[in-house]
């Protein structure tokens, strides 16, 4: 459980957790590998969302799933890339997060996904949550909590009297 | 400023922080491109180290950034790779930390970089500090903090009278 305070300090600017579907680069199940390589190579991130014609999400793609398929025994030969598809190689085994899971569920889901990925209704991609916006709000935590609000280490409370009124 | 209740918390496993040099995948400057595209292709880091002959860290590099030296005109070609090495290529504007760093900087710069490399004497390569590591801790502070603690806001401070003793 996280505490009631941590919570609401982290959740105070938890409109800006999602980066929505329209700002992220993505490719479809049916492209060629090809482009995928393209439009990876272009983007700063090491894994994009993989999309269905429905803007369902159905996978993810990184370089280095691409680039694996361009070594030919010893040598590199890009020209495998045209003869397959984005959804030949792309990971299917994924987390993706939605409307019912909790702040601690993020947090916690964040320590092995440099990314999650939101889903709306039959998975609809809707954005992705980054590590780097929750450690913004991380940063906003350990500043503000100590500001903001007296600690007593319960160890100590059998020594200390408190009346609030 | 972290207050000090926060940062003992997530100090507690500090020395769980730091991912040895030894346990990192790197390339030297020297290396031909194409060998660090083998590296990379096998790691599972976006980036990795570039080390020079004394084992100081003087670059970075990823996948992407070999990528695009493929990329002639509008063809891929692998030879390319040949004919550079990483120091070519290398991002050479990059942060790095060492003990002088409190823990209010790792947090703060781990905001804009998915690892920090972590330098000793003449910038030799110690180890990266991750994300992940970072927040792990994080979880354990806010599972722990009001667990261990009464928080009593400063708002509400005027209408309570404590006494410890």
């Amino acid at each position: 459980m996280i505490g009631p305070v941590c919570e609401e300090i982290l959740l105070r600017k938890k409109e800006d957790f999602l980066i929505p579907a329209e700002k992220i680069a993505n490719v479809m199940d049916i492209n060629p590998l090809s482009h995928a390589f393209l439009v990876l190579s272009k983007v700063k991130y090491s894994k994009i969302p993989v999309l269905d014609r429905e803007e369902k999400i159905v996978g993810l793609i990184g370089l280095s799933e691409i680039v694996d398929q361009m070594f030919d025994l010893d040598a590199i030969d890009p020209d495998n890339l045209n003869d397959k598809t984005v959804a030949d190689v792309m990971e299917t085994d994924f987390v993706t997060v939605d409307e019912s899971n909790t702040l601690e569920d993020l947090l916690h889901l964040a320590i092995d996904h440099a990314f999650l990925p939101v889903v709306g209704k039959d998975r609809h991609f809707v954005g992705i949550i980054t590590r780097r916006e929750l450690l913004k709000a991380v940063n906003r935590l350990v500043h503000d909590l100590e500001q903001e609000n007296l600690i007593i280490s319960k160890k100590d409370l059998s020594k200390t009297k408190i009346e609030v009124g």
